[in-house]
């Protein structure tokens, strides 16, 4: 088989643990295998270079940002490529530019435009094993760019597909993807199989597994990959196109975020385009609302609540404010005393009564709802902060996913 | 006038002295010049790396050792880029590739095949700082490369040549070249101009401003440049090709290298080809032999002596007694109590007597001579350790070099 394997920051952190990925990656050689490895910068690097960065200049240019962080991910191909001559494993190194990883002029955040793979193609037929640098690419015109935090999972995907690969391994430091998040779950169980959608809004909940974009970028190109720990040998979880059995599970997985604050706009004149132009506010403000609630409150004055990241508040409460005097009053309020917890499982296309027995576990936890949104595979209900863990153990123990 | 500057390790070891050197480097693109600028690693940053790389493998290849290594540069140049944007210097850095440092193939101690520069010319010309990686190269077939210790210096003179620069200043942590090392010789006077091969011998002698192979490169191609200190404004040393004036100096300066060792092969038989396979055998272990010294001692048998750098007696020593018996005898010892003192000056060569002059000195301060070598512009004696510093004042003195 031919296999991309990704190593992220953890697993590559130090010496020994690099030592220990190319152990790994020799066996899979040597149980054969063709293996090209995709690898992050060693943990807390990333770091390190945006601090000194910003500590010469708050406001540094994408280009030379891109230029900077490059960096990480070329030391570790290096010394990943030295671990393995160690172990006696023909192995080359080779940047985004040499694996021909073309992307546009989008410095910090390139989208990749095509993978041309260089000479990786080659080296793995004669034996070779080759290490890539994720994160990063080249432009045309030969400037060095990077595609966003976590961009190297995207690299391993994107990799997998131009080499067809047969397997796509994204090894990190946890067994795979979870009923629940087991720190707040004991319970919790690794799932063995899942689709790219249920992943897409379970990692979008904060079980950050994974950085949607490798998702999506799979999900394009019908890349199978597998997630799963460097520190043992467990199966991970496998993520793949959605199959017809995947719908015999109503509900994947439990998400909670805990991370949501909630804003309030009371006393909002009840008349047309009040909401809108709140929104709008919101939006040229760069802030993502999630659920937003709407009722008529005393005197025929609509109040409307939503919810948006915590860290988005300062910002959205700027906006809300600038704009208020336009509409004709209102008040605004926020709480971050709020989380959000889904449930996901792209069964609840196919069974009914999905929404009406989360609300009963809830209800007979005595844990009140402020607010639901819903979407084809996912439901998600606005609690107390303060309920939030009893009421992911209910409902996670509610749809059996512990069983 | 066009300007390369060159920033070695300790210039550019913080995010205090990159913001130094930014500084540095906008008041001399203010005063009307354009500026082109080749930095090293930050101070101790290639060390680290290299250490990393031998904790995984004691014999890194050499090609994975120049793809980590070159990491170091590039995180400078972005950051001293950054640092020129926080004081609104339009800059933009460039690694070897991107600067078309074009080498030979031979990693860790590749050789400039030729610099076509890219787009620094027009970049240069549009009132941009161009920040180029020192040390670093590419191949025709987009390896990464690197020119051996201390090649940043080479970038910077080869970057100068290619440019058709004007000056070339090297900043490092010195004032410039002295007349003898200033902790050794506390009058010693920096020097304003100096011959390409003065400093050429000066440099070999432990005077380690600046690499040789820089040295020679700038007198093959006839490049200008001056050493100077990046942490104040004193104008440093002009190194340049000779001209008539130089000679009236008779001794430029005196250098003292205290890393030396002896070596006596003592009742070698005296039979020709005996000191012939010593020095093969040497010369094949790699170990430089510097001063050389025959006599006959007792019953006709020969006496050898030679000094080599303290840090090859185990292999001259290995290689002696490996050769002894095929010559039929003799045995070998060392001794690491021995200083080398030199003179050197262009002045040598049309004034007589500096040899003479020399030896008084010596021998009114009571330093015996053990060895004596001599080049067109340098007389070498090997001393006792213990005399080192002593004798070094005196000469100094004596030919009048801190007046």
């Amino acid at each position: 088989m031919l296999i991309v394997q990704k190593y992220g920051g953890t697993s590559v952190g130090d010496v020994d643990r690099i030592k220990n990925v190319a152990n790994r990656i020799k066996a899979t050689v040597d149980a054969g295998n063709r293996v090209a490895v995709v690898v992050s910068a060693r943990g807390g690097v990333t770091n390190e270079l945006v601090a000194r960065a910003k500590a010469i200049n708050p406001k540094p240019a994408d280009r030379e940002m891109d230029m900077l962080l490059a960096v990480g991910e070329q030391e570790t191909i290096a010394l990943t490529a030295m671990a393995l001559h160690a172990v006696d494993q023909p192995a080359v190194s080779r940047t985004g530019r040499q694996a021909g990883f073309r992307t546009d002029g989008a410095h910090t955040r390139a989208r990749i435009v095509e993978i041309t793979g260089g000479d990786i193609g080659q080296r793995l037929e004669s034996g070779e094993v080759v290490i890539v640098a994720g994160f990063q690419g080249i432009t045309d015109d030969g400037q060095v760019t990077t595609l966003g935090r976590g961009g190297s999972d995207l690299s391993a995907v994107a990799l997998a597909c131009a080499l067809k690969a047969d397997l796509c391994q994204i090894f990190t430091d946890v067994d795979g993807v979870y009923t629940a998040d087991p720190r707040i779950v004991p319970n919790a169980k690794k799932i063995d199989e899942i689709s790219y959608e249920e992943m897409l809004e379970l990692a979008a909940m904060g079980s950050k597994v994974m950085q949607a974009r490798a998702v999506e970028f799979s999900q394009k190109y019908n890349v199978v990959f597998e997630v799963r720990s460097s520190f043992n040998d467990n199966p991970g979880t496998i993520v793949k196109a959605e199959v017809p059995s995947m719908e015999d599970v109503v509900v994947r997985g439990v998400a909670l975020d805990q991370n949501q604050a909630k804003i309030t706009v009371s006393d909002l004149p009840d008349k047309p385009g009040a909401a809108a132009k709140i929104f709008v506010a919101i939006g040229q403000a760069n802030v993502l609302v999630d659920m937003i609630v709407q009722n008529i409150g005393r005197g025929g004055a609509a109040n409307l609540t939503f919810t948006v990241n915590k860290d988005d508040v300062p910002r959205a409460m700027e906006a809300v404010q600038k704009v208020l005097p336009e509409i004709g009053g209102g008040v605004v309020n926020h709480t971050g005393d709020i989380a959000k917890l889904s449930v996901v499982g792209v069964g609840m296309r196919s069974h009914a009564g999905v929404a009406a027995t989360l609300f009963n576990i809830l209800a007979e936890n005595s844990v009140n709802i402020q607010m639901i949104s819903t979407s084809e595979i996912k439901i998600s209900v606005a609690i107390d902060l303060e309920d939030a863990k009893k009421a992911a153990q209910a409902v996670h123990d509610g749809f059996e996913l512990g069983v």
